[in-house]
């Protein structure tokens, strides 16, 4: 049994950490961490999970094989600054603060439809953000095949988890329901590790995204709706991404127009593809907080650990 | 004209009360008081009203004939306690800190459908909370007709907006969309209302109320679902809240059951009667935000000045 | 293992069974039967399973340990009457058509927080309804206790999934989105169930259920609050209800309020408990789909089948 | 007063004209026909509206002096070709029969922003299309000062109301509610109108738009985010917008990024400008059903006959 351990077990990323790893056949679930609930139950925060026999607790390097920090942008750099983790403890962390070739380190970018054999290798794990995700996998297959042109459009749109746990004006019930807002407009924090993913694939330095995230009024999931303009015909490109993702198992590259409940609560990324003249949409979907982060992560522990990539992530689909 | 004054008004309830009085033909609105936005335009709050010359701006008695008082819930008192308002202007306060005999004062409680006349003369209106509105005029004819039993039990299912402006979990739309939850089970701050109305109306000083408030996953309506047991036929209750709301425009008594979003950005309250047995169900719909606060607060300022009841309140639904 | 057969494969409780069978570890799925799609492949109805080699099929009665019947209430007796289901096949029957004891023949009521050893010996199990489930395990500890007075009066709030696939008027996004709405009121078909239930759990034959089914905005769950008047103290009655459920591990009695998205995409029930006065609530929460068809489903199928209960059923909520 | 008849008025921009006309000062709503629901009162369909006395009526060309058509695409066409209008009768169609050059005749394209002088002269009006006035505002004043460049993006994310009355699985609450899905890619065929309202500005006929249309889980409302490419400065083009739209009472520039709520509701649309390198997002928010069709084409009726443009639309919006 894998023991693992949660840093900053209090927010959404970890609280769908947990759901997933009390029911992962490979997982013993040593503690989870909160400097601000300690001592108190999981379910206090956590609470459909009632019925766990669980507080929160410190953090303990001894006890475990693997540690998840999910202590937000920024902390997790100041943590491990202020913590020396054994060498025997991997490490899979959910911020952006080692995801960017210049901080990295030993961190490898945990994206394994990019370097799968890389995480099998890795201490170190940099999980992708949510929106990175789902752009580098409508991306990845166009970039690998030399096709992507210099500028690409995607509108990205995103449900309220994707903004964390803290109630403010833009999560707000009577703000947020039955609306839609853009924000970070052009600058969105996700088009650093874009821009790595694509050159890192073979994309041009200079490829232009012009990125416009939209708050969706849903809770969970990401449509991304790339637009590009290309000559390629629709049949050489479905051949493309249908070969590139051949060996990955979360990503399936559907015939039909995918829509986003399809991937709810599961670790799915589904894509499809419409052309229209020289007109490409790229279509991405995937849940924000599972294969756009805890799923992902799990996903990323499977391959450090040597296991099947989809141990503990053959996840029930909410659908509705 | 009718020159108006609105202290508090960066709230939920002052932003109504601005959107319905700015086409109000009879009003002038003089300023819109608000201590913590002063000086900014009205649309960095209410953020539809970017076409709207106005800023937030100080309180001054001479320039007015009524002052709508939405500073809420304690504040109202402390705000008259500390201002002598001249006896030329009206008032008419939100909150509900004039709402009960023994805070009332000079203030008379603004249900119309209850005190009409006393309303005309009064120069100070207690306007009635959202969950009381819905509920006293589910119960109102029976109550006069000497016909309501001593159990009453109520589940009222209300939106975000009643919570107010203030971002907190309970609003945070992670949690609140597609959920449902109760609150304050049986001892809701409402009922205080209720039972003097019910009392004021003939019923009796014993009668026990269940009330269970719902929070629901939208933003604006409450539905009321009022069960008791009695024996008088439908036909004959029909006739008694027919025959009782015949000359009150803002209640419509419907002959097929009624749903939330036909009363959903109006000033009516709509209500069914449904019979099996002994067991009678009163159903009653209105907008939390307009009968049940701004738009009855206008309705009574219509009375309180000789004005038709509905000037300025024929409002277009928002119906979807 | 356990080989399974599923008619009338095409609807939602269909989808819901087979995303929990393709998972369960003791469980072959040997073929999902649909008329009107045979020959499609399964996600062309349910379309997140785009990633499942199988496609809508005829019904075999050899090949099967099982069978569950989703064909629509009234399919089912008509079903049975024409198809003679050998011996060795179980039966699991999701309609209304065998839960009365009057049609039930050789079924049993399939609750098992009230039948569990009669459901290990059944070969034929009438799954329970889904407002039925939900009113059931808030009253059977009080009518076990015998202390379920005369009166209950119960709103119970559905999502839309409860109404099922075909797109009506009252399923249309239009008029559901923000709305809240009243039906069958007073006379609701589980109304047969829950009176049997009670009696059967040592309830009165006179029991007046006052039951409001409403509409809610969302897909997902059922909150019933059941208010019933009595003398018995909060903490007697949270005892009663602590025991009754202590060896049911899909019942959590719950010490807070609870609400219900702790349980939606999950197969439990929680439970919680307010008083006041002599006024009790009781809240019972449920996934319709789940613990209120296709998840009881599979529960009882682990017991007919000697399994753990939970068996394939340790689903991850989605929460959000 | 004009004398209004509607003709096809059980559809949902029927019923928001009867909502507007209602309370139009200048309007006398002479009768709303419907073949199918002829005779029944106009609650049974538009069901907030149970206190207008008025029926289900036949059209009567003599009575009236503007006919709204609203029988849907290709009956309007039938319509007229079957029954002779008297001259004297102005009509508006909201159909897209008559919106395109080749097939307009005498009806003058209804964009008030674009052809007010010609309304105002016109007998006949073909009302635009709701995708077609949200995209045409962004465009518009980029064309007129001759910076539209050949290529431009859009996405547009629509509400459930715009899909019509008629239930379908697109519209089903359990498929929609939290759901985002694209249809009509880059063929919608309010691409006709776009381009030729962009080349009657003085845009290129080349000019390239790749338009995604996205059904967003919303009931009303429309957020279209353009994107382009091009040098001119922020500032410059924040001129050209405020320049070009001083003039127009229902189209606001605003300084701040615009949100969907702000307009719901309302006949406005609210345009903002965002700016990065050479990237330019021009964010446009119109409701659907107002500024998207009826209110809309009461704005043309207003010109028609000489009123205020906007009489009768000072409406209050719905907001939260």
């Amino acid at each position: 049994m894998i023991r693992v351990g949660i840093a900053g077990a209090a927010g959404y990323t970890a609280g769908e950490l947990i759901r997933i790893l009390v029911n992962h056949p490979a997982v013993e679930l040593k503690y989870a961490q909160s400097e601000s609930h300690k001592g108190e139950p999981i379910a206090s925060v956590h609470s459909d999970l009632i019925y766990l026999p669980l507080s929160f607790a410190d953090i303990d390097f001894e006890d475990i094989d693997v540690l998840f920090i999910c202590m937000g942008h920024g902390n997790s750099a100041k943590f491990l600054a202020e913590n020396l983790v054994p060498e025997s403890v991997k490490i899979i962390d959910l911020s952006n603060d080692f995801r960017l070739k210049a901080d990295a380190g030993e961190f490898v970018y945990g994206a394994p439809e990019l370097n799968r054999e890389k995480i099998r290798a890795a201490r170190c794990v940099a999980n992708p953000g949510c929106f990175a995700t789902s752009i580098n996998l409508a991306l990845l297959p166009l970039a690998v095949a030399g096709l992507l042109p210099e500028e690409v459009t995607v509108t990205g749109i995103t449900g309220s988890t994707g903004a964390g746990q803290k109630p403010t004006q833009d999560t707000h019930f009577s703000n947020r329901s039955a609306n839609l807002s853009n924000y970070k407009v052009f600058t969105h924090q996700h088009l650093g590790e874009i821009g790595e993913t694509v050159v890192a694939a073979g994309g041009a330095e200079t490829t232009d995204i012009a990125f416009v995230p939209v708050r969706g009024c849903h809770t969970r999931g990401i449509m991304s709706d790339v637009v590009v303009r290309l000559d390629a015909s629709l049949e050489q490109i479905t051949e493309i991404y249908k070969n590139y993702y051949a060996e990955h198992p979360f990503v399936c590259v559907s015939d039909k127009p995918v829509y986003m409940k399809q991937v709810v609560n599961t670790n799915y990324c589904f894509l499809s593809l419409q052309k229209e003249g020289r007109k490409l949409l790229i279509t991405s979907v995937v849940d924000n907080l599972l294969k756009g982060a805890s799923g992902q992560a799990v996903q990323n522990m499977n391959l450090m650990f040597g296991l099947d990539e989809m141990e503990g992530l053959r996840l029930k689909a909410n659908y509705f």
